[in-house]
């Protein structure tokens, strides 16, 4: 059996009963590791599980599947993932191969940062499509989330906004000498988002969102350390230091939002007297 | 503090560990038990955290939360609701409520319908607003969710449709005699969901979607009898005996679908031919 066991948001103890009971027993335990992060180290996991574990990168989960699959007709392999199991894709194809080997597959659910962003006090109703954000380069700088998140605004939704990782990344030099040398881990932040959205409304200029444009920046969701910072995406570009450490996330809100959402993000705006101009203008309409 | 604890989709052990030690500290315990339930009953649950339970309906939240919220400035009470604690708006009232009282408030995530739908195969950045489905009576047949449904076809994505469910519910007989004897519980299955939605495209007429139009029946996502059917409405229309026991949840394909989501959905499908030709004619459009 292959089990595909979601960890939750965390630290070691959001895994479910039920997941730890299936890592305890399997007999080969992998990590994905590289389309999110928990916020605490793989030695802790290994501790709190009493088991060794392999993490498993980019490379080896798309291009090397059949060793973590490797006879889970007769035993069980726990693939572990960070949040929930189907929040990437990559999970997606795992699962279709497991089907060609003739493996049953079962998945433990557990947070996602799809429903945990609901700590913010924004309603899950009133959200639309979620979108990526990934590192503009100097000659790339993808801004297809502009049009998604366009299609949002155009009916008065929210969009969560997942911000890029990079970890186990080369750089073209090691690349192209073949040195498995990495670059340190980076995780972008609410600051860095909220500069590049206003950058493209900035080339594109459909007037999707602008400086003013209210947003809630988050950190760490799920955490004891969780925080929410609210502002305009203008404030937000600034407000790195008051969410502190990775992860972050951020919303752009929808126009559509409800009193009850105002009530409740209020209390982590920046400048409460500024948020509630913009919101009693701009939002709660219907 | 107040705790509000997910309990995830299925079981008495899709809490997570974090969570479980909350609950067996507690003072009190609370089991909100009206937007949602778990498989199993609340005598599993009680045993399992070795606590009594007060199941909390829908009154005593919404109209005597200060009796949940009693003392919580100096002793811990968990709230117990199945899914993500986020998931429905009136614990968004409650914390709200225990702000006022200066009452610390944490939230410990879980696993919701709104990720674990993800276990169709279909991708969540591909979903829209999700919307709710209620039982229709013969003088009240809201058809607003019709609304948010076009809107996430007009852009091509899925919608996530959420099943009404009764329970401890009056009949007006017995409201009107002041007599507290409650109808069965009752869940939207599948089958009226598909009905319900073909009725009001009958009615409003935009071509929305059709009886023609692919969609997956989804029971017990998380579960270990989780099932999943997927076919056109009319086919889902008579797919309960397929599906088997609630709750039953609904997924309106929309046409910018991936050849992934095809992929891995057509194992679903309850006739793979027509399924084939609907989607090779009128999905995996960009």
């Amino acid at each position: 059996m292959l089990y595909l066991v979601g960890l939750g948001l965390s630290d070691e103890t959001d895994i479910t009963v039920k997941g730890l009971e299936i890592v305890k027993e399997a007999s080969r335990v992998y990590l994905e590791a590289y389309t999110s992060i928990l916020l605490v180290d793989q030695s802790v996991l290994e501790s709190y599980y009493g088991r060794p574990i392999v993490v498993a990168d980019r490379e080896m989960v798309e291009s090397n599947s059949d060793e973590i699959l490797r006879d889970a007709q007769t035993e069980d392999v726990a693939f572990l993932v960070v949040g929930d199991p189907f929040g990437a894709t990559t999970h997606t194809d795992l699962v279709l191969r497991a089907r060609e080997l003739s493996i049953p597959v079962r998945t433990v659910p557990n947070a996602s940062i799809l429903s945990g962003i609901g700590a913010t006090g924004l309603q899950l109703y009133n959200f639309g499509q979620t979108v990526s954000m990934v590192f503009f380069l100097e000659n790339w700088r993808p801004s297809s989330f502009y049009d998604r998140v366009k299609e949002n605004r155009d009916v008065g939704l929210h969009t969560l906004l997942l911000l890029d990782i990079k970890v186990k990344e080369q750089s073209l030099e090691n690349m192209a000498r073949g040195r498995r040398v990495y670059e340190p881990p980076r995780y972008m932040t609410v600051g860095q988002c909220a500069r590049q959205m206003l950058e493209v409304e900035e080339e594109r200029g459909k007037g999707v969102y602008g400086p003013d444009s209210l947003a809630i920046g988050a950190a760490r969701v799920g955490g004891k350390t969780e925080k929410f910072v609210a502002g305009t995406l203008k404030q937000l570009c600034d407000a790195d230091d008051a969410l502190g450490p990775p992860l972050h996330s951020l919303v752009l809100l929808g126009r559509r939002a409800h009193e009850l959402e105002r009530d409740y993000t209020r209390e982590f705006a920046l400048d409460k007297e500024l948020w509630d101009r913009i919101w009693n203008s701009d939002y709660g309409k219907q």
